[in-house]
């Protein structure tokens, strides 16, 4: 087809512009420039192209769009307003304000219609690569001749700011690589970011690097106002079929102000006197505000009309592969659906303390190799560690374009390549597709470099995964530049994020059980390099609850509260001290975040009045104040060398805890009074 | 000059191969393959160019030399052994071991010679461009006709990995806009990651790729080789002026191994049957270990000496510099000892209560304002917030190269473009180059972007000074996107950085006062978007100790202790309270990390025992816990809005804290007993 111009598209175009500076200016606060710079590539991408529902906002085969340069959300709210999604013009007029439809940045779950939560730069960029490799991989798994079920695209805008971070580099080079056909990025080459002209620190050529990366590039040179060529992009976009496509489109920030092309336009609001000639400028009423002419109202409900018809028809679809499909048609539908198949978690492995000890990691690796053949659902990776990782099971096939000879769309292993920031963005964009778990591996210390895909990830209410191996000084000779200290207290302090450091072989089962469960919540698994004894009473039911009592006595002279490696080394020491007639218990803590939220009468059966609680863990002890009275942990960095010596220059091994231990008595021994639970407080 | 061949090439090369074999064999751990395929490489380089005295490894002129894979640090260990560091072959068969001087990968300050800490992929080809960066702009300050005083290359080895990292691409990014010609980067081009093939996930066009980024791009077919294209392509990059220059190698990992070429040598020592024929394939004895030829001895020593007399003659030329530029070779020298100059701490801006209310980004301003003239050993920058973050003072230049118009190379202030990680990495690179403090300014919560450079400031040692401005919900309308909640906490949890928060004027001298004269530290400076009090009792002298009371009372009821913009709101409920007759004293506590290096009879004088401590904060409370008995903060994630509103929502304000005061009163009066300082522990 080729571009059909209608009468609409001025009004239209100018209709957004208009609303954007209304929007910011009722505000006082946002981001006018982008927007009505980019209002004609929102308008002829909505008008013409994107296939969506709006009244059907979660249906899987609808097209994606994400808008990178998140600051410019204005648009976005607005083409979901105009599209009829569930967002008014009261709601554009509460942009802003707390607990509006509308926040600063757009943030997925929380607005009808928002795919993923933008506005850190780069991100979004990195989420469209996830949202795509989701539709290559979903539909080269369920599409049959004649059920092209899983077949959209992904729409990208980003600006100059997402293409300057080092995330968005990383995810379009993996882009490239994967061949992904169906992602399209508009890239809006407006010239200006915060300092002012991009020439002060952004002068290489784009498209050349795109093309290093094995994109295919287009430009529009008006994208002002060359609605025909801004189509013809497209249309080219959507044609090719094995590459990514990025357009560079030459656009007038704050197209229509009196400081368009400014940096000016970009952050704050247009002056009233600007907003008025701008009205005017585009034949609208001067005194008006919010007003969106019946034209547009029926330009968009035909666009929002294309996208219900072809809901509907998929549904129809649908049912007739359920004739044809009916295993497929019934495990895609349950994965649409986010449930997990009935009794997987019956092939979580089972240990006793009879079991060898084993590697955290390795029994990350067998839960992997038991729970593949059951929950289809999964889709692995590393980032160039997979020997290191174990992420990969057995007789699996990659995640790649089957032109490479190396894997197919349908393998569910990505290469990620030495790129965490990336896969940590592509996973948020997996998961936010839906009918995927993804999951990754690196070492915990570079799960630090992908911290801003993470915290999106809780914030997004995605369900990531991390296998995150290596995870102390335990990794040994690699030494302190790749041994965390921080990075546990980092990550625990996030909101709706499970940080589990599983001790053993059952407790590594149960984080995978709660991780696989919490459809909501994203699970970083902290997992050893060294081998770790199976432990007398850790179950899988018991570690499902964040923390549990591991070793019980009466009327105890201490608790040691410890977590994943280092509660071996607890039972040690609370084994010495019995022996010196100090009694005491061990708590095993694997997932702070799932422990708070049980009931308080069973966390202070855990962490109980009475005798001293004493925590280990050989990290920063930041943060163990909320679970003990006193704390053992590395007072600085790690050093390079063999994990045992290591564990013995720390003073992490049984008889010096059991000395510690002694101290932490004697000391409250001497202090007198009741020893009270750290969880009991005042308000 | 053109490429002469030496006798001792080929047995120097070899040498380095062998004994890489060695030292990873002795160790049973480390990296054999990539050394032995950069020994070439490294030969022509180390042979040929790099001038750099090793009895004199702080030589300001000196050609610094960054293996970004740090990972192959064998090879840079030996290196460091042929030329005559401190480092012997006892220390290479100690690699890896605790204690010795050749930990896993090479940390800056630990092992003389090495620059900066390497082996967190990307850093160090960031650090490169820092020190090139630095390079370039004490040249520029200092040079003058006939006295080419700072004129050093800047050589970095990468793998594939350290360029598929995110980090790496922003800082190729900027090095190409910056044109900085004194940086040539060898890229180790073997084809083999972890993984295995490189080709299962990074098949971009590097060589494009650098080319769209504005650098000189030159390849050598035959790296194991072909020395005289290795010399020449080196020749090349020194020649080229006004650009960075990368030459791609090819090469064969583990060259001479039965395993070359696969990623079998990647990471794991060769096997005793592989070293022994690589011995006998080079020529040398099979049943000797750690050999190095009598020739190779010699061939170094001719090496060093070629940087002894280069420094010998560059120490002459600063002579007659002091005669004809005295004031400008009593800067430098300064600067090159690192200490600042007298008195410049009489220039910090010192308030009073009656100082009107003002943003701590703008006091920040102001104090950079102030500074500057006195300090020139700064040079600032922002990620593209230079705006927001207030970090450009008046009547300067930027850095730039001067072919832009822009500004020159003796500007002191950079525009980093988005970029936080690399400015975090670069900013090491300079710190690293000694002369120059950096400081650079992003929203608190992009600074975790960085989390993987920031680390290794702490790690390393190097003085970087972070402006995080818009700290906390006081951002207000931007939303949870760029509130930070976790953030606080985790660069506190990380050793020998210092994380700020300053509450007024004097508070945030203070913080600059201590982060401009910890020479050996990390600073984050977390500033406020609104407004804040001068407050009754802050003082320079009093904040400069990390903690201290803002507000004293006697037989106190509560102590609030506080940071930053929540200071003033525990005023304010402390006003409250003691109308009521609760005698509450506040606490600020900018810094944790200065306030812990204070005696302890300091530390329980401002944490007292005998009443409750109630910690304020807007953020997680994760750590709070071990300076108070109650913590109030943040449960969840901020919200968009406007500030004032925001604190109302989440309860930070004047009288709600009073009354959590009041209810933690109450709980520590029913449960009786004396109320002992957090601080006092059992060990
Ligand atoms: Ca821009
Ligand atoms: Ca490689």
């Amino acid at each position: 087809m080729s571009f059909q111009s209608a009468d609409t598209d001025a009004v239209s175009i100018n209709t957004i512009r208009v609303l954007a500076a209304d929007t910011v200016a009722k505000s006082n606060s946002g981001h006018p420039g982008a927007p009505m710079g980019m209002a004609p590539a929102a308008h002829i991408l909505f008008s013409r192209f994107v296939t969506a529902n709006p009244k059907s906002s979660h249906w899987i085969n609808r097209d994606r769009f994400v808008l990178s340069n998140g600051h410019a959300c204005v648009l976005q709210y607005i083409l979901l307003h105009l599209l009829g999604y569930k967002v008014s013009i009261d709601d554009l007029k509460a942009f802003r304000q707390i607990g509006s439809l509308t926040p600063g940045h757009p943030e997925a779950g929380h607005t009808d219609g928002i795919e993923v939560t933008t506005g850190p730069l780069g991100q979004g960029f990195a989420n469209g690569v996830g949202l795509a490799i989701a539709q290559a991989h979903l539909g080269a798994v369920y599409n049959k001749d004649g059920f092209d079920l899983i077949t959209n695209y992904t729409y990208v805008f980003t600006g100059d700011g997402c293409l300057m971070e080092g995330v968005a580099s990383e995810a379009a080079s993996i882009a490239g690589h994967l061949q992904l056909g169906n992602l399209i990025v508009v890239y809006d080459d407006n010239h200006i970011s915060i300092d002012g002209d991009t020439k002060i620190a952004f002068t290489e050529n784009v498209e050349q690097r795109f093309l290093s990366y094995g994109w295919q590039v287009l430009h529009v040179d008006d994208g002002d106002t060359d609605l025909e060529a801004i189509y013809n992009a497209i249309a080219e976009g959507r044609k090719e079929k094995n590459k990514p496509t990025i357009i560079r489109l030459r656009t007038t920030i704050g197209y229509g102000s009196k400081q368009q092309g400014t940096h000016g336009v970009h952050g704050s609001p247009l002056k009233p006197d600007d907003i008025q000639a701008l009205k005017t400028k585009f034949g609208f009423d001067a005194a008006a505000t919010f007003a969106v002419p019946d034209a547009v109202t029926k330009a968009y409900a035909d666009a929002a009309k294309r996208g219900a018809v072809a809901e509907f028809e998929w549904n129809s679809l649908f049912e007739k592969y359920a004739e044809k499909y009916p295993k497929e048609h019934a495990e895609l539908a349950r994965r649409i659906s986010g449930e997990l198949p009935t009794g997987w978690e019956k092939s979580l492995p089972v240990y006793t303390p009879a079991d060898p000890a084993q590697a955290s990691r390795k029994l990350s690796e067998i839960v992997l190799q038991a729970i593949t053949p059951v929950l289809p659902d999964l889709l692995g990776g590393s980032a160039d560690l997979t020997g290191s990782n174990l992420t990969r099971v057995k007789n699996i096939v990659d995640f790649q374009p089957p032109s490479t000879g190396l894997g197919t769309y349908a393998g569910i292993y990505v290469r990620y390549g030495v790129r965490e920031h990336a896969m940590g963005a592509i996973m948020n964009g997996i998961a936010a597709y839906g009918g995927i778990i993804p999951f990754a591996g690196t070492f915990l210390n570079f799960v630090s470099y992908a911290a801003g895909a993470v915290r999106l990830s809780a914030l997004s209410q995605h369900q990531v995964i991390w296998v995150a191996t290596h995870d102390s000084i335990g990794l040994g000779e690699d030494g302190p530049t790749h041994q965390p200290i921080e990075t546990a207290i980092h990550f625990r302090a996030l909101p709706n994020l499970h940080f589990w450091r599983p001790a053993d072989g059952n407790e590594t089962s149960a984080a995978y059980y709660v991780a696989l469960k919490s459809k909501k919540t994203p699970s970083i698994i902290s997992l050893s390099r060294q081998n770790l004894p199976n432990l007398e009473g850790a179950t899988i039911d018991k570690a499902a609850r964040g923390g549990y009592v591991l070793h019980e006595v009466e009327k105890e002279d201490l608790t040691i509260v410890s977590t994943g490696s280092e509660v071996s080394i607890a039972v040690e020491a609370a084994g010495i001290l019995e022996k010196e007639g100090i009694k005491t218990r061990v708590v095993s803590l694997p997932c702070w975040g799932v422990f708070d939220a049980q009931d308080e009468q069973y966390r202070l059966s855990v962490l109980r009045s009475g005798a001293p609680i004493l925590s280990l863990e050989a990290y920063s002890t930041a943060g163990w104040q909320k679970y003990s009275h006193e704390q053992f942990g590395l007072t600085g960095w790690g050093a390079s060398g063999p994990y045992k010596k290591l564990y013995e220059k720390f003073g992490i091994t049984g008889p010096n805890i059991a000395d510690i231990g002694k101290k932490v008595v004697e000391f409250y021994k001497k202090r007198g009074g009741a020893v009270v639970s750290p969880l009991i407080k005042a308000f």
